[in-house]
């Protein structure tokens, strides 16, 4: 049979591009765990053999956990309303972004991963979709969906289903952060709870972002959006950014960003844009500059090693790379092998310190955190999550 | 890391049981295509490089089919309500049927099948459901939904979605039954057309099997249900069996289902139940039995023999068996590589014809369809299905 790709004889475009290579007919597959290659395979594998396994499994649901593979598949659902810096591009056109996610799952958590992208961005309908087709699965990795209703979306899903639902956009970089920022703050010698932080960006990665470090015990977080610095005389906050001004900024600024970064010990750039140096030159001695947009960050990371004792960045070319995969691989897999029901706080917070626990007495400026291709990270984070989940009673 | 499976110290009822062997940790897995072993590959499958090709996708949709796995997926989506002869026992319990029929599509059809079961049986909530996750697959199966919802589910997603969907409980069935019939009429030397049958049963099968040997121009059909005989004179239809009243029963049979087999050319038992040998007695010369219950056919495959001249069964043990297999995965493979909209009427004939072709000149009363592991099949039945679906003009 032919490969079911069907080109045309102009010349093709897309033929010397290796990421294009990459992409071609997809990047998953899914096979069975065993081959059928006789009569008897088939009554074993399909009818008559599995109707008993469905009749065990109808007298005793908790047998699904063993003789189904939904347990250990991860559902990476998107609606395609944020996808990478490339905006609302709709739900085909963010696949190759959620295959690319459940390559990694397969590659560092040894989990499937199924994409689900969504032809629609209504919340209800999507809420609703999403807990019809959750018993396929044993997590729900939410991604790619814009903010305030990814908001929304996840804390319903939570409240709605018993097994973990994460949105990585949030939870997975905030956790990388955190982890960035636990040994970022050994190399210049500081407690996490005397860091003045300024968070650029109030979408879902910078409040999420702001509340891990509020959770780890940070000093003080001042939370900025395009608008300027989150408080409490402005008028035109929704209920996400009423709760960020309701427990951040304790220094009360009230002006821009850059106003903000004045004596901060810590930017964390969320948002897009660019900072001028002569705002970075006003931070504090040994400031920490985490500047994640890609691929150009906030702050010219050559411009921020003149002022910054720690710098790092969402590029891949760079030290300090922040990237999630160090985060939802372990996370899901810690969770999902220990029965957990939820990923709860402290979950998320036991997963920054292991990601910081593997680089260890190795830590130093330009390693602040491990390389994404560091095979001991999901391990260690699945170990750590799996014992919390245990710790905190949350597992079936 | 563990395997994610847990055994208590009791001893493991489960442990020497061939069936429940093959069930151990479930029958799939989702792998990549490609390895991830260095930052370089990790750029390609993931960020940066799968920017470029979401935007090329977002830019030009169509190159979703080249560049993305959805094209060349099918969900085998059920809710759980009509499971095997099960019944409804859940989507959960569904499962392992669902993964088995995956591994067909894989083992047969060289398609990626993702198991979907839904918590919901609920007409509306299903359709919304299916709709929106469509764009994340290439077609849709569905599987073991009770009567007569499957109906309006199946026409509902058909029209809304321009993917081939299909119930297979319904279609596959309906097909394989047409393409064993065409055999065993070649080996009574009789046209289709010439055949009076009688079918037993009108729930998903049996409605198929009735509209598809209508559509092959067979001579009449009268349909019963636990009822009897559909007929004018009946107060209880529903929409589909008032559909059946109006379209079959030209000889006007208004009794029981043994009434209506005197003299009939063709039995199709969908119903399970059984027929006592006097009925089966009273059949034409030369008769033809499709007794399709499992594990026990209507019709004693011993008993039929002393009155039939052909005898098939939905048993692996016994010639002729009616599988699915044999129609599925050629049927959903042959309309994606040719990039069809929906399965038409005149693709299910078309994969009927392909079928009982396989078996061609070597045709008997003991070899009316091909053994399930036959693979011819898949590849004549996409093949003739494609070239169907572009002869219709039904293609992208």
């Amino acid at each position: 049979m032919s490969t079911g790709t069907e080109h045309d004889s102009t010349p093709d475009r897309f033929a010397d591009d290796p990421v294009f290579a990459v992409h071609e007919g997809g990047k998953l597959s899914v096979v069975p765990t065993r081959s059928i290659d006789s009569i008897a395979d088939l009554a074993l594998t399909y009818t008559p053999g599995v109707a008993r396994v469905s009749s065990a499994i109808a007298a005793e649901p908790e047998l699904a956990r063993r003789f189904t593979w939904a347990p250990r598949v991860v559902a990476v659902i998107s609606d395609g309303s944020a996808v990478l810096g490339l905006g609302n591009i709709g739900p085909t056109a963010s696949l190759p972004v959620m295959e690319g996610k459940a390559c990694l799952f397969a590659e560092f958590g040894g989990l499937s991963a199924v994409p689900i992208v969504l032809s629609t961005n209504d919340v209800d309908a999507i809420v609703e979709s999403v807990a019809a087709i959750a018993p396929s699965f044993g997590g729900i990795n939410l991604e790619d969906i814009s903010a305030p209703r990814c908001f929304e979306i996840e804390d319903r899903l939570r409240e709605r289903l018993d097994i973990p639902v994460m949105h990585d956009d949030q939870h997975g970089t905030a956790i990388v952060v955190l982890a960035a920022l636990r040994n970022a703050a050994k190399v210049v010698g500081r407690e996490l709870s005397d860091l003045r932080v300024v968070v650029a960006g109030a979408g879902a990665a910078g409040v999420a972002c702001t509340k891990i470090l509020l959770g780890a015990g940070i000093g003080d977080i001042a939370v900025a959006d395009s608008k300027g610095i989150l408080h409490a005389g402005r008028s035109d906050l929704t209920p996400i950014k009423q709760w960020l001004v309701d427990n951040t900024n304790r220094a009360g600024h009230a002006g821009t960003m850059v106003d903000a970064l004045r004596g901060a010990d810590v930017y964390l750039g969320l948002s897009g844009g660019s900072v001028p140096e002569s705002a970075v030159a006003t931070m504090a001695p040994n400031c920490i500059v985490f500047s994640l947009a890609n691929p150009i960050p906030e702050v010219d990371p050559d411009m921020a090693a003149k002022y910054a004792a720690v710098v790092a960045t969402g590029r891949s070319d760079l030290p300090n790379q922040i990237n999630n995969v160090l985060a939802f691989p372990g996370i899901f897999r810690g969770a999902i092998d220990a029965g957990a029901r939820s990923i709860t706080e402290e979950m998320k917070l036991a997963a920054a310190a292991a990601i910081a626990d593997v680089v260890g007495d190795e830590v130093r400026a330009d390693y602040v955190v491990p390389s994404p291709l560091d095979r001991r990270v999901a391990e260690a984070v699945a170990a750590a999550v799996g014992e919390c989940a245990r710790r905190e009673g949350v597992t079936r």
